[in-house]
């Protein structure tokens, strides 16, 4: 992305008239058009905040976060988003415990909007309820607009539910096409989505469901890996496979990390908790049932103290086409956080840097989730920036 | 309010000045003009934002907040109102505890305000501290001012204390004008302001005590009604009286919602806990009287199920004149939110749209209580902004 | 300080071009001339807004703010400074716990620096650690910005660690100039830096080594006082000798308040904690040695009670000068705030407004930190502010 004309011409190429006025819930309910625009909109967000251009595009409007779990990256990344874009972040604190329903979900998502043009939300540690939750919340919104309560529908992000973790696979999607030079370079690279061993159990399983199912958007070559016992979220799976034939890519599973490694371009091996373990967890939470809670995570830690070997060592990069490896951090690194985890202290320092910057994408790509998002004709408005150059910094 | 040409007639046909560099801490110490013009300039206010006009009146400055008790809608009323007027809220977070005194009060308030446009603050839970920790604040602000300690002096604004709660009761009114077509219409609308059943108890005094204080400015009739032992500030219901006799209204009490509701107009059936007993919860915990605290809580939960018929049932609402329900949110509503409550459910259903409008009549009265709290020539400054006609969201 | 232009003919006579690029960590790693032209840039800043002149330089920008202790006045001078110059400050909250080290801090500091022009931390309750903290925290996005992680590098700013704490100082420092009219007329000028009693115990030792290595910067006979064993640390104390053998200035060491105060132009009396003490208190917080803890408290108290004469009264008042009373607030105040403090009730009175005045300038200092800091010509900055003239409030 050299400039905003380029960038522009791109955009024109792609039919991306469908994000307008929508949210962003899940990846794969966006076309492969609406996804691409969105990484060329990033480029071209980060493209003039590089060069000191203001892109200011509301004088006044709050964004909305609504955090269910703890998040450092994603909060300071929707907070940077918002902020390079006008909005003001206002957190709506309601803490960890499980979701109300019904009236008092319509009534707070409308009585927080009045002058909302956004709310982000994590609702992750609860399967089935994350991503059920901010669709009611965009129903209440939507009904709220509809009968005058609301000036405007504010967009509901999804910062990371039960499902998928959008912002996250996006950035990672945009790291890695910045890697190989274009979207259309992602044509039969090979992915090996691997689970890897934590000490630490109950990991989410939205960021390896959503890199199955975005990298199949694009030709990959997908290989999914992990311990008996550790599958995902069979739909998700199934989604995967559709994308793959559709695209031309190919989606697989295998036993073992050296298979999924063996040839592959990129690695991504990442611990998450069982899908039935995590049912589990959701119907013990929903009991309130403490003692069941405890002893279940008792049995998940030492059941994943069986796999202490699915580790990305240096040795099994060695079987790789010098695989860039990938992580959405924080990872779990063997000597460094823990005594033993996800892995090896060489391979994550060596790749440490490029890791960095693979989280440096997210805030851009939420930017380009708003301004798609909420803008008719972000191509107009981006070229009316890189003329008006306003400098976000004086000097 | 059609434009802002209007508005500005409508601004100097009344005598609002007195609202100029003095804080809102209480509706009945200002005068019916000025309340008038406030309605008028959160219409103003409305009528440029839905037209996508910037009204950003500082390019900095700080809001600080000071919740003492939880909030949601109003915490994002004030959020949005700053952010539409382009102060930024600091939170100043000293936790629920019962506040501080003399000293601390002085420093604290003046050290947040070096940069401070306005301080709001909510603090309701104590009958006899909230109101006077507001004036505590003000005369601090207002000494730092005077002795060049302060640039700028602070407007304080009531989010809500132990005697009144002026963003919500304001709010309600400018719904109720919108409702009938004008402030002049009030005149002899008949308003039920009725206590009802909730399961929950130690719910403030201020915006029954608030309602029947405002309602009787502009000449309307206004009936309060609740259980025996349920009784206001016997000060506030002479208030009341005041403004009735003034305004050609009137007031009345009577013994049940039946009686209140007849003929109404308008009705506003909400819980509260009975004054005697906040008085006593108070001294409890002025005493640290966990023990004593527990069985008052225990006693008010006994005598408020004495009265589970003080519910706002449709074969009520028959009884009135095809009356507006009105509620501050969240209602307690029979069958959904709890198993008996403040209104049968088809009442809340009929009229949800309805009671999320009122609530957003909030953001506009606060921020028109800024307005003419801090400029001295809003009318001019309004026409500035419609003439000048910035997007607030560029397109 | 009456315009601009003076302010910049002050600037164009000193050398400060070392603070552009660099953080604030110490005021002992700043020339004079630097710390010169941080109290003139200060006063410009200040004379703009007091002109209603809006000083803007960021029109997007994110100021992390990181407090490890409570705060509230720094904590508002900092977000004033931020809003004042147009960044928005992002908290980021890791509660109190003692922090992380490695791979952790080098991660967080880059996760939330991707559109960060500033980091602030507090960080003061562990000897040997808060400091340390902030130079892996400056490592590791100097670090990140060399390896094209971040667009930019934040800067860090110290908002008071275990050794100094230059907010404060820095604003102390500009009221004692106002006092006197003009940074040159601190030559020669004594000021008492002395413990005081406190009935609470492990007040940080920032201030009063941060006032000993300033004041002694600018020619000033500085004498600290102390009962036995509440030395501070030996090498800041060398600084302060080192420093008033350049400066022409002094720097005594005596036994008591009396002394110190005899013929003193300025007194600081304030309580703090022996190094020692520190030192073992956080030894026994490494151990998480809870029982420890509480025994070194209980000893900390009682030898505090040893020295309940430490206070300063009218009495010891007039054996100085007539001297300034300063504090960095707050003070525990004999009578007011505890029975017996570091200050009596008369003392506290007769200065109150000039300690509240004393505090108004750590806004200021901080806007001024980050304009020195973060902007290569702050003068022609300040000129064209000036010149262009935008109202900061609207009128």
């Amino acid at each position: 992305m050299k400039d905003i004309a380029k960038c522009n011409k791109k955009l024109e190429g792609l039919d991306f008239g469908g994000l307008y006025g929508d949210d962003f819930l899940l990846t794969w309910e966006k076309s492969a058009g609406e996804l691409a625009a969105l990484f060329t909109a990033a480029d071209a967000l980060r493209f003039l905040r590089e060069r000191n251009i203001a892109t200011r595009l509301f004088r006044s409007g709050l964004a909305v976060s609504l955090f269910r779990d703890n998040s450092t990256r994603t909060r300071f990344s929707f907070a940077s988003a918002c902020n390079l874009l006008g909005l003001t972040v206002q957190d709506l604190d309601e803490g960890k415990a499980q979701i109300a329903h019904g009236e008092t979900v319509r009534e707070t998502a409308n009585m927080v909007s009045f002058m909302a043009e956004l709310i982000g939300i994590r609702d992750d540690m609860f399967i089935g309820k994350g991503n059920a939750y901010m669709r009611e919340v965009s129903r209440a919104v939507r009904e709220g607009r509809r009968e005058g309560v609301l000036e405007q529908r504010p967009m509901v992000i999804n910062l990371q539910c039960d499902i998928d973790h959008p912002t996250q696979t996006m950035a990672d999607l945009a790291h890695i096409i910045h890697h190989f030079g274009g979207i259309e370079k992602l044509r039969g690279k090979k992915i090996a989505m691997t689970w890897a061993y934590s000490p630490s159990y109950g990991k989410p399983l939205s960021v390896p469901q959503g890199i199955i199912a975005l990298a199949t958007r694009f030709g990959m070559e997908v290989t999914l890996a992990h311990p008996e016992g550790y599958g995902l979220m069979p739909e998700v799976e199934k989604i995967a496979a559709e994308h793959a034939a559709k695209s031309g890519g190919s989606f697989n599973k295998v036993q073992s990390m050296e298979e999924a490694f063996d040839g592959a371009h990129l690695v991504y091996p990442k611990s998450w908790a069982p899908y039935a373990a995590m049912e589990k967890r959701t119907a013990l939470y929903d009991r309130n049932d403490v003692e069941g809670i405890k002893t279940l995570e008792g049995e998940l830690l030492a059941q994943n103290a069986l796999h202490q070997d699915w580790e990305c060592t240096e040795d099994l990069m060695r079987r790789t086409r010098d695989a860039l490896y990938l992580h959405c951090l924080p990872a779990d690194i063997s000597g460094i956080s823990c005594r033993q985890g996800e892995v090896a202290a060489p391979v994550f320092n060596r790749f440490r840097s490029s890791l960095y910057r693979q989280a440096g994408y997210k805030p851009y790509i939420i930017a380009a989730m708003i301004l798609l998002g909420k803008f008719k004709d972000p191509g107009k408005l981006l070229a009316r920036l890189a003329e008006r150059k306003k400098p976000r910094v004086l000097s």
